[in-house]
């Protein structure tokens, strides 16, 4: 699908990096606030290395295997609404120019203004096609390389960011000792994970850096509770 | 922004039942992952059902919050391109002009062939922004009221997803008989869950149906792999 040296620009470059920082602040956060939660319950670091090695499991099948599929079915969904707007612009070719007149009148274009447009897109029925799907449905065409690359990219952020939380708690022996060097070393990690995010999201990276640092305190402050309250 | 009712219509329906499917999706893999997990390190249900807990705590306060976070930054992403957008427009139309011959190029149209758009939309500098958000960016005006809705959902989604694998650990006091019920009712969730996922999105529900049951299959196996091996 044809598209502005711009477009393709802002897109490709952001799907890595979303990928990157969906898995990562996942990773970062529920392992962490999990760890914490059962230090609030456990005095052995044991059992909290064991749920947290098959949290990070867990939660990187779930969200690299369903990115995946997810990825699959966007693709197959593009493919399907492709066909319909074939067939209706090989069929109803007055119905689909009356729809192109209406996406310009949407924009207070009269159907004079956009006459010229629309007789032309009639004598092109590929990029009259590719003109419907983005500007009546508003789908873009997904690439099929990105669905593995974007599963792998997530379930590795995943496993990348749930180490560091877990990992004092693998070094020490005691939950108390290992729960105040996590606490440390994750919000460190956060608040730098959340810093670059924003670099590269173009959002202010200082209220990024608050932004990550308060969802995994308030993360590991609640399941800290919850886990004290029961046990 | 303007848009015609068919992509209206499309979008809102999509993110109620988006949200939903993310949030029950994740709470009913992860915990049952977890769950069966610890199954394979411990005997007594108490420290699952905390850990349980915990996990449904941290994992819907980051996919919710989370979710709302980034929604308020899609938002204020979307208010500074626009600001910059009606710059561009009042300050440099010309460039804004070529810009918009741009795109129609890309689909195959000549400079003579959309000079009626462009002359059009120069006239009506508010249209003219919204298309250059649209067809040159690629951008919705995002719904201000959607972010709180959306968190809110995705949590609700999760942790009444969360609470159907762990049920059976927390009514049964061994861990394998549990993981055992736990198993039979997190499958049969899982399989009508991606049924009617299927049903909603458009994809085929058997084929939803499999795919849920399978992410929550190979999660589970590999938790439970991973923590029978450490413990």
């Amino acid at each position: 699908m044809p598209q502005t040296p711009h477009v393709e620009q802002h897109f490709t470059a952001g799907e890595s990096v979303r990928d990157i920082v969906i898995g990562m602040s996942d990773g970062l956060t529920v392992p962490f606030a999990l760890a914490a939660g059962l230090s609030g319950a456990v005095s052995s670091t044991g059992i909290i290395v064991t749920a947290g090695l098959a949290e990070i499991a867990a939660g990187s099948i779930a969200m690299g295997l369903g990115g995946y599929l997810a990825a699959r079915s966007d693709a197959e969904h593009y493919a399907s609404e492709r066909k319909r707007e074939e067939a209706e612009v090989r069929e109803k070719p007055a119905v689909e120019a009356e729809e192109v007149t209406e996406v310009f009148r949407a924009y207070g274009l009269t159907a004079e203004e956009s006459a010229p447009v629309v007789d032309a897109l009639r004598k092109q029925p590929e990029a009259w096609v590719d003109f419907m799907m983005r500007f009546e449905l508003g789908l873009e065409k997904p690439d099929p390389r990105r669905a593995l690359t974007s599963a792998l990219t997530i379930a590795g952020a995943y496993v990348a960011g749930g180490f560091i939380p877990l990992a004092p708690y693998i070094v020490l022996s005691t939950a108390q000792a290992a729960l105040s060097l996590s606490v440390l070393v994750t919000l460190v990690a956060l608040t730098v994970f959340g810093y670059v995010k924003g670099r590269f999201t173009g959002a202010p990276p200082v209220r990024g850096a608050l932004q990550t640092a308060l969802i995994g305190g308030l993360a590991a402050a609640a399941a800290f509770a919850i886990a004290r309250a029961i046990s």
